[in-house]
C-alpha cells in the first residue's frame, strides 16, 4: 500500500475541465506555488492544480483520480511546516482555499459549520458581534481545514483543548468520491466509531475534509496578561507544573528561553525585560476571577525564582506582549541575519520538560548550533528553532541532524515526535519508533481500508 | 462481515485451561451471571467464562479464539444498559474484573495508568491523598475499562469532558492476539491516526482494552451545590443555555423533571421542595470563585422563572442533595411499585432540548406511559425512564415502542440515539439512520480491517 501510483494526469485533466473549466490548471507559476509549504524539504511540482469550490466538485475530482490512480494532495494556506502539501508523487494539488463560506452559526448551541478554507481570523471576525470565539490558535494564517488535517493546537490549548476537542463533526470526501458526514451537532455522543477523530490529524491521507462543525466558546468577560522572568528554566517549568496541579485555569502559559527572550527584546523592542527564561501568561474569566488567577500564579512563581511579575489588563499592553510572543519566530530568525530556521515540535510529559529542553540546548551548543526555544509549556510542547546559514554547504543537513537529536531525546523521555505540526514528510522515520511496529501496522490497515489505491496524499505519514 | 461465526468452544476450552487453569469455566451459575448486563434484552449463556488477570492471558486467549473462530465478549462490571455484555452468538465471556491494579500515578503530569477492571470509586479512593481526582462519573459502579469501551460520560462532563477527552492512551489486544499501545503520556500529540479515540467507544468490537492511561484533575479548593426550581421546563433549559453562553464553568448542571422530582422527594425524603422541574448544580473553584459562579447562576435563573435558589457549601448537605440526584433511578422505579424501567439516552443540541423533552413527555402521556426524566442538561443529554409492569402481557414491548419514539424524535431534532450508553443491541437500528449508509459502510470497513473474522463482540453495534 501507499506505493507509488500510476499517473494518468492527462485523462484526469481533460475530464475535470468539463466541470472545473479553467479552475484546473497546469500554469507553471501556480504549480510552483503548490510545490511545497513552509517546510525545508525540496519542492515538487504537481501535474496540475485544481481550485475547487464545492463538495460536489471535490467528489467528482476524487472519483476521477481514483479511477485513473492519480495522487491527490489537499492544499489550504500552504503553511505546513512538515511537508504535508508537497506533492512528492506529483498528481493533483487540490486547493481548497476558495471554500470560505461560513454556513451556520448557532449561538444557543455555540457551534458553527464552515468550509475548510475559512481561517481562524476570518471566523473570529465573523463571530465577534455574537460574543463568541473559536480559541484554537496556532499563530499562523492557516485554514481551519488544514488545522483539522494536522490536529493543530497552539497557545491556548492548555485551557480550551486542541482542535481535536473542538471539532463536533466533519463532511469528508473519501478517496473514491463518496461523501460522508461524521459526528453531529450534539456536545457528546456514544454512537459508533469515532470517525471524526479518525480524520482529525489524518493529514489528508484518508480523505478530503469539505465541511467542519466547530464548538465555539463565549468571549470571557475579562482578560489579562502577565509576564514573569526566572533565574532558571527549572523554575519556570516547576511553576507551570504547580499552576496545573492547582487547577488554575490559565488560558495561555508560554515559555521563551533566554536566547529567544534576547531575540524578542531586540526584535519587538520590549523594554524593561532581561534576556532570561520568561513565562507569558493569559487569564480569562470574570474581573475578580482573572485577578485571583494572577495573584495565585504570582505566589507560585515567586516561590520558584520568578521575579518582576508584570500584570497587564489594558488591551493595548496585552496585544503588544502577545504580538512579541507571536513574532518570536521572526525574532529568532532576525537574531542571525541571513539565516533560516528548522523548527522542531517535540512534546513530553511536563515533568520531563526541563530535562528535554536543557539537554537539547546543551547538545546544540556542543555541536555549534545556535538555537532558541518557545514552548507551550502547559502542554509540555516546545519548538526549538535551529538556525542555519543556507549558503553554507551542509548546513541544512547538519540542522536536520540536530532536529533528529532533539526528537530522539524527546522520545527517550516518554514524549512524542510531534505535538502539533504533524508527521508529513519530516517525522515519518519516528512514527514507528514511537508507536511500535504493531500499532503502525494497524494505522496502515486503516489506510488500506479507506484508500486502497493509495491516492490520498501518498508518501506522507508512512515511509512507503 | 460480522456474520455468525463457527463455534469450536471445546478446542478453545481445553487449550485455554493450559494457561488459565480453572479460571476458564463452564459453571452454570457463572455463565448465568455473564448472560446479560442491566439491559432489558433476553439473556444468552456464553459457552464459557474466562477470568483473565494479565495482558498476556488476554492475548493468548484471543489468539486461540481467533484461530477457532470463537466469539469473545468483554465483560467488566456488567452494568451496560444496552446489551453490550450479552453473548448473543455465545462464545467466551472475557471477564476483566480481576485486572484491578493501579500501575502508575504521576502527580506532576497528572496522569495514571490502570488496568481495566479498576472502578472510578477505587481510583478516586487511591488518589485522594494526592489532591487529585478522576472526574468522569456515570453514577454506577462500572469499571473504567467498560467506560472506555462505551465512551461513558455522566454528571460532570459539562466541565471536565467525557472519558474520550480524559484518556491519554490505551493498551489494546487485537482480535488475533497482537498487543498494541495507543496514544502516550503527553497532553497532546499530532502523531499519526488517533487509534486511542478509535477504540474509545468501540464497545469491544475492535479489541480488548487491557490498560488505560487517564488524565487526572486537581481536587478543587472549594465546591458548592445549588438547587433551583422552575415554573416551566423551558425556564430551566433557557437558564442552562445562558449559563453555557456566559462561560460560567459549572461542574454539574442536572435537570429533574416534575415527575422525577416528585419521585425524588418521596424516595429521598427531601424537605422544602416542590414537585417541579428542578436544576441541581455544582460549582468547583476557589472559595471566591464558587461564590461568584453561584451568584451569576442565581441571577440567570431568576430571570427565567427560577425560584428558591438554595445554595449549599456544607459537605453533608451537598452529599445529601447529590445522593438524591444519583438515586433518582431508584426513586423513579419506586414511584410505581412492582414496575421496571427502560431508560432512553437521547442527546440533542441544547437549543432543541425543551422541545425534545416536552414532545416526548406528552407523547408518552397520550400513549398511557408513566415516564420521568433526568438530564445532563448542559450537554443536551436526557434519560427518560419508561416504567412498565413486567407481569402485564405486552408491557415491555410497548415500553420498547415508546423508547423508539423518543429516540426517533431526538434524531429528528438533530440529536443522537445515544449520548453515553452506547449502541450495543438496543440502538443498532438507529445507527444507519443517524449516520447514513456511506458512513456506516466506513465503520464496517474499519471493523473488517481490525477483526476480519468477526469474533469481537459480534452482533453488537451492527445488525449483521
Amino acid at each position: 500500500m501507499t506505493t507509488p501510483v500510476a499517473l494518468e494526469p492527462d485523462a484526469v485533466l481533460s475530464a475535470a475541465r468539463g466541470f472545473l473549466g479553467d479552475r484546473i490548471t497546469t500554469n507553471a507559476a501556480i504549480r510552483e506555488q503548490h510545490s511545497r509549504g513552509e517546510d525545508s524539504s525540496p519542492p515538487t511540482l504537481p501535474d496540475a492544480v485544481a481550485f475547487v469550490e464545492t463538495t460536489e466538485e471535490v467528489s467528482r475530482l476524487l472519483a476521477l483520480c481514483h479511477r485513473h490512480e492519480v495522487p491527490v494532495v489537499p492544499f489550504g494556506a500552504g503553511t505546513s511546516l512538515e511537508g504535508h502539501v508537497n506533492p512528492v508523487r506529483r498528481g493533483i494539488s487540490l486547493d481548497l482555499s476558495r471554500m470560505t463560506r461560513i454556513l451556520e452559526v448557532n449561538a444557543e448551541d455555540m457551534d458553527c459549520l464552515i468550509e475548510p478554507g475559512v481561517t481562524r481570523q476570518q471566523l473570529n471576525e465573523h463571530l465577534r458581534d455574537q460574543g463568541m470565539f473559536f480559541p484554537v490558535d496556532p499563530g499562523s494564517h492557516c485554514t481551519l481545514g488544514g488545522m483539522v488535517a494536522t490536529r493543530a493546537s497552539g497557545t491556548n490549548a492548555v485551557r480550551y483543548g486542541t482542535i481535536r476537542e473542538n471539532v463536533l463533526g466533519l463532511e469528508v470526501v473519501l478517496a473514491d468520491g463518496r461523501v460522508i458526514e461524521t459526528g453531529g451537532r450534539t456536545r457528546k455522543a456514544a454512537n459508533g466509531y469515532d470517525l471524526t477523530r479518525l480524520f482529525v490529524g489524518s493529514e489528508g491521507t484518508l480523505g478530503v475534509v469539505t465541511k467542519v462543525r466547530l464548538r465555539l466558546h463565549g468571549i470571557p468577560e475579562a482578560m489579562s496578561s502577565a509576564v514573569v522572568q526566572f533565574e532558571t528554566l527549572e523554575g519556570a517549568v516547576r511553576s507551570t507544573i504547580e499552576v496545573m496541579q492547582m487547577g488554575i485555569p490559565v488560558a495561555r502559559i508560554e515559555l521563551l528561553d533566554d536566547d529567544m527572550m534576547a531575540a524578542a527584546i531586540a526584535y519587538s523592542k520590549l523594554e524593561g525585560y532581561q534576556p532570561r527564561t520568561t513565562l507569558f501568561l493569559e487569564f480569562h474569566g470574570s474581573e475578580a476571577g482573572v485577578q485571583e488567577q494572577a495573584k495565585a500564579v504570582e505566589a507560585i512563581t515567586s516561590g520558584h525564582g520568578g521575579a518582576g511579575f508584570r500584570w497587564a489588563t489594558d488591551a493595548e499592553e496585552r496585544n503588544r506582549l502577545w504580538k512579541a510572543r507571536h513574532d518570536s519566530y521572526w525574532a529568532g530568525i532576525a537574531a542571525k541575519p541571513g539565516h533560516k530556521a528548522l523548527t522542531t515540535d517535540v512534546c513530553v510529559p511536563i515533568s520531563r520538560l526541563a530535562e528535554a529542553i536543557l539537554g537539547a540546548k546543551s547538545e546544540a551548543k556542543e555541536l555549534g548550533h545556535f538555537t532558541c526555544i518557545v514552548g507551550h509549556v502547559g502542554d509540555g510542547n516546545f519548538h526549538q528553532m535551529v538556525l542555519y546559514d543556507p549558503t553554507e554547504p551542509g548546513a541544512l543537513e547538519r540542522a536536520w541532524d540536530m532536529d533528529k537529536r532533539i526528537v530522539s531525546r524527546g522520545l527517550d523521555l516518554g514524549g512524542t515526535c510531534s505535538g502539533e505540526h504533524g508527521i508529513g514528510l519530516g517525522k515519518r522515520e519516528f512514527l514507528e519508533r514511537e508507536h511500535g511496529p504493531e500499532a503502525l501496522a494497524v494505522m496502515r490497515s486503516l489506510k488500506q481500508a479507506l484508500d486502497p489505491k493509495g491516492i490520498m496524499n501518498p508518501g506522507k505519514m508512512f515511509r512507503n
